[in-house]
């Protein structure tokens, strides 16, 4: 069993089976890579140069250079970048129809995150929000050298649990496809839940797999509500294994038992009730960050961001025609 | 502070704000609701006069029973009854406007428990899982007399956390409403949160709130899955009190830590990708009943009612167009 790294020299930033594997890896072997987030590291070479205030709203021009990578991400385009993602890493002996098992075996957190919300990108509330937000945006700038914790406000803090947004393979569908949704084969998942120690099974459509990864998050809740989770750089340790006789039609995973710290404090939450889920959410979220600004003082841009890296989307039934229920959870054991 | 009484001979059916109040309460007033479940009582009466095998598919008889009271509940007509609700409650001095806030102190199992699916009915996958389910549906009968966990098979056990499937006001529209959908006074909104230690919030409508509950179920997970969470009879301990500059839209609730064993082992989970949550949520509902099937031995019924029993919705992103991704959560915990 061999050990491979890749550095930020392989990234991609499209899925396409025809691009050139940046490694060919035995079954069993494990893979380092080196990621960079969705800004392409301008906010961290910006912290780090001393040029952003912490926590910042970092104004037009920063945000002008986060939108030209992947904020929002749109449609793949000529000229437009997608996620930057590190790979593709060719697999020996994986073939259509097998199952690709990927042991998340470490994910080492940056020293800066950021989380932003705007007007008109492809957060849940942007369009009912926009009145609120800053015209040009909002990134909230996250100290997370600390390494176990990060501080949004004095007396709010979360707990770290950093995860790749990004773990897919190529699609069998020729041509270049844009990065920004999941498919059958992962990709922009954005799942909480496959921090180190899980396991991600991919079900594999060319030979090798052809496996990329990227766009780490420091902590994220359920849904990614803003659009963004602590986005960060980083590195991810992979093992990855073929599975001949598991075929799976879209991505599963096992995961380790859930931090208990978070949640140690209970949730306070709001509830959406509508024929559709995505209203039901949307309600949720709404009646959600109008409570913690009036409960806690934060601006909306604030409350939304904030509630982009630890708020969780849960289906409470979805068995109640014509209505649906969406619960928008907050952890309480931040504040304080 | 007074304790009140309700019995059964509360029970009504449809949510009506012309129906007279079955009890009068100051706020800060405690009352005590025994209530009926979904079967208005024939499994449990079954289970006792020795007619029922543990655990059992009932057969036509009984599900039809079960249908004749409100599964599936579909839309309120002429002669059908809805859930079974004990109150109303009316409690002075709450008006339009206001805020009634229910604090859970208590929730009390009954001795059994049921969980139900079938091929037409309001679950998740009824239709796509129809060739595997009995024509005459499928109910497992669960023994609730332990207190803190229940057998689903001989390996397989579940922690109770009983709560209200339906705790509501009633609408300020004026007619009978079917109790079948929750809306935005609350009702049906199955949220397995709302356990003994949680504060509910309602919008109050009509003058006195008129507060009902009942549909206690023993565990369910986020979802609902085939319609059915444990159902059971029970008794329901709540403190009203009435919030005259807090305002809501939608109910809110408080809900204390969640117990960790039922997730101390971790989680296994499908994942659905799609432009519609409903559909991201069959598909990945679908993929976990599959891998259950195969993994553990257990039918399709069988698996499909344990999901409804434990099984976790996530909105994993909302925010990756034009695929969404839901998870679907099961708690490894339960085995062995």
């Amino acid at each position: 069993m061999t050990t491979h790294r890749l550095g930020r020299e392989s990234i991609h930033t499209v899925w396409d089976a025809s691009l050139p594997p940046a490694l060919r890896v035995q079954p069993g072997d494990t893979v380092v890579l080196d990621t960079l987030d969705a800004s392409y590291g301008s906010v961290a070479r910006r912290v780090q140069a001393g040029e952003l205030p912490l926590p910042g709203h970092l104004g037009p021009d920063l945000l002008g250079v986060i939108s030209a990578g992947v904020y929002p991400p749109g449609e793949l385009t000529g000229g437009q970048r997608g996620h930057p993602l590190t790979g593709p890493v060719f697999v020996e002996g994986a073939r259509p129809g097998d199952t690709l098992a990927v042991e998340l075996l470490k994910v080492e957190p940056a020293a800066w995150g950021w989380t932003a919300c705007r007007p008109d990108g492809i957060g849940l509330l942007d369009r009912l929000l926009a009145p609120e937000l800053p015209a040009d945006g909002y990134v909230h700038v996250w100290d997370l050298r600390g390494g176990t914790h990060a501080q949004f406000l004095p007396g709010i803090r979360l707990p770290l649990a950093p995860f790749p947004g990004v773990v897919g393979l190529a699609l069998a569908e020729p041509g270049a496809h844009s990065t920004s949704p999941p498919r059958q084969v992962g990709g922009n998942m954005d799942i909480r839940q496959l921090v180190a120690g899980s396991t991600l099974y991919l079900p594999v459509e060319v030979e090798g797999g052809l496996l990329s990864a990227g766009d780490l998050h420091a902590a994220q809740g359920d849904g990614e509500l803003s659009g963004t989770g602590i986005e960060m750089e980083g590195r991810l340790t992979l093992r990855l294994s073929v599975l001949k006789d598991r075929p799976i039609a879209t991505p599963q995973f096992r995961a380790p038992p859930e931090p208990t710290d978070l949640w140690s404090a209970g949730s306070y939450a709001a509830t959406g009730h509508a024929p559709d889920l995505m209203d039901a959410a949307r309600t949720a979220l709404h009646g959600l960050i109008v409570h913690v600004t009036r409960e806690y003082g934060l601006s909306v841009p604030q409350a939304y961001v904030l509630s982009s890296a630890c708020v969780d989307l849960r289906i409470s039934q979805i068995v109640d025609a014509p209505n649906y229920t969406v619960s928008a959870l907050l952890p309480l054991s931040i504040f304080g």
